[in-house]
């Protein structure tokens, strides 16, 4: 097991990732958080729980109360959080409760969100299930969920006060999720961490298939570029924006095909090609670079193909909510393990470098 | 025009209070935020813009996008906070944008709640329209909206980045609001400041005539009690649990009749009879301590006759979200000028304090 601990302005708190520790929850968090509250909840999905609930509960003395999120993206929204909520006072919670947000994504999201609100905030830990939330989505404190006119319009800063990634977990993961998700490692390792690039390109067998310890050496790297980055900026004032490579057209994408056809690590994976094209036509990265950085993210795919139009990606990305005051902010890698954030990119150079992907899109490599 | 400091460790902004400030807004929002953001929001209710929106926009120079929310406890829901956020990014709100709650208490919370949570948080400023809210709800942070379960249920501790509470905008309070929100000030008094409580006795007409000089004083010591305690506990940890006298049982009173025969400071009036039937048994005031209490409370009624059942009311207040864990707290008076929290209040005692309440209730004094 490995520990990464997270220290911003308004939270410390540990990320601790390695195998076994579902089965050992209550004692570790009650390391934390002291002696359990009356009122302990776990949000998960059916699907998670129907795998690993019995795992869950098995350290519990009096089992937490279970409320369920169906799955998908079209379940991260206010009626959701407001059922939940409503659940939560007909069982009795109160503001000493704690809710354990137990599942991938959508779950730590909705669960951080509900957690934020309920009557005003109260205490939660993240057991992120999914690859992508345990490298992503657990560390930084976001929650939030989407309105219809968009993804994660809607949120709060509220961190957890620990979160735990259990890489037996990923065993269950469909091949595309894991795939996937390992996009979040590779995008970490172009913003920060070159030795999690050489790890990545030389371990691919032993990560895809999904042996413990590389994973547990992915994932606690992928944490620990993340946290690096949000222990020097919690609000995404400067620095922390880099985290975003890949999320201007990754995003657009995503709302192209309403969240529908492609996974958020294969969007953002598209994203980082389009972002590679800008890097290299700008002289940040060199033709050799971009083929590396290229190559690592196939040798990760397959990536769904697009059928989308440039022009249409263009316009998506306007509704960005990275766009302050309407500027247009992008990341690009600087060489490999190293990002900056630019506000000069036209729609003209971001239509060309959506092109460029969208033509590679249509003849996947892979 | 007074000037109050409110300075907690997540947030430091200013409360003003005086005559003519909704004409002026716009320098006055400049100076503390800087340029205006390409989006500025007001969101207020059809009445206060009716009377007050002509007054409001004078000092902008682009007039900012008015959002409407309908008056009544009804609408402080999620529903009316996911219908403002919609809006809100039809017209191109961003991160940047600010938004200016212009309105009463229902406005106030869910404009500081909607600010709070729109792409995880952006600014805003409270305007306070009455007495209530000026008094009240624009300082400590708390925003929110309720549950069909019970009030205030849902929110966020969001800070305003400046308060103008206008005093003339009282000028169009009807008698009864103005009534209610001077119950805040009586509560102020009680656990605060004495001379507060002496100004109110020997000045009651003119406070009730609305002098405008009158009314700055009492809104001004109010909001200086309140921003005291709040400077020194943000979170309602303790001290600020103090602010809570008379909620116990007027949240239940407010409960019981479904928001809708009682405003809140006829709530909170009724409860805070009861809390001193309480002290005045446990002798943390006098007799004669209660009697003029009780005196000024009826200076500024009347207050509506009750009918209720006190069994019903304790019950009504279990569900209270400021029970941690099952405790029941409860806020006492400590002679005139000071409170105290007590944790030892037995459904017994608390039943016939409801009981003493009720009967006042039904044979109303005033």
């Amino acid at each position: 097991m490995q520990t990464i601990r997270v220290a911003t302005p308004s939270a410390k708190y540990d990320v601790f990732a390695g195998s076994g520790l579902i089965r050992t929850l209550a004692p570790r968090i009650q390391r934390i958080a002291g002696r359990l509250p009356r009122r302990v909840f776990v949000l998960t999905s059916p699907a998670i729980w129907a795998l690993w609930g019995e795992a869950f509960l098995a350290s519990f003395a009096e089992p937490p109360i279970a409320l369920f999120l169906p799955p998908g993206e079209k379940h991260k929204t206010l009626r959701s959080v407001e059922s939940i909520l409503r659940q939560m006072i007909a069982a009795g919670g109160d503001r000493g409760s704690v809710l354990i947000a137990f599942g991938g994504g959508i779950v730590g999201d909705v669960g951080g969100f509900v957690s934020a609100i309920f009557m005003r905030g109260i205490r939660y830990v993240q057991v992120p299930t999914t690859f992508l939330s345990q490298v992503d989505s657990s560390v930084g404190g976001k929650t939030g969920v989407n309105l219809p006119e968009g993804k994660n319009l809607v949120g709060s800063f509220h961190h957890p006060i620990a979160v735990f990634a259990d890489v037996e977990t990923l065993g269950t993961l469909s091949d595309r999720e894991l795939r996937a998700g390992l996009m979040e490692s590779v995008k970490a390792g172009f913003i920060r961490d070159r030795a999690l690039v050489r790890f990545m390109e030389d371990s691919a067998d032993a990560i895809l298939g999904r042996d413990l310890k590389a994973l547990e050496k992915v994932i606690a790297a992928s944490i620990r570029m993340k946290a690096g980055v949000v222990n020097r900026d919690e609000r995404e004032s400067g620095l922390r924006m880099i985290l975003n490579l890949g999320h201007t057209l990754g995003h657009a994408i995503e709302q192209a095909t309403r969240y529908k056809a492609l996974l958020h690590g294969e969007a953002v994976a598209w994203g980082m090609i389009a972002a590679l094209y800008i890097a290299h036509r700008r002289g940040t990265i060199t033709s050799a670079q971009a083929q590396r950085m290229e190559s690592l993210i196939h040798q990760y795919g397959p990536l769904p193909q697009l059928k989308l139009r440039a022009a249409k990606l263009v316009a998506a990305s306007g509704s960005d909510k990275k766009n302050i005051g309407g500027v247009r902010r992008f990341v690009l890698p600087v060489g490999i393990g190293d990002a900056t954030v630019v506000e000069d990119v036209a729609p003209a150079e971001l239509e060309a470098a959506a092109a460029f992907m969208l033509a590679r899109a249509k003849g996947n490599r892979a």
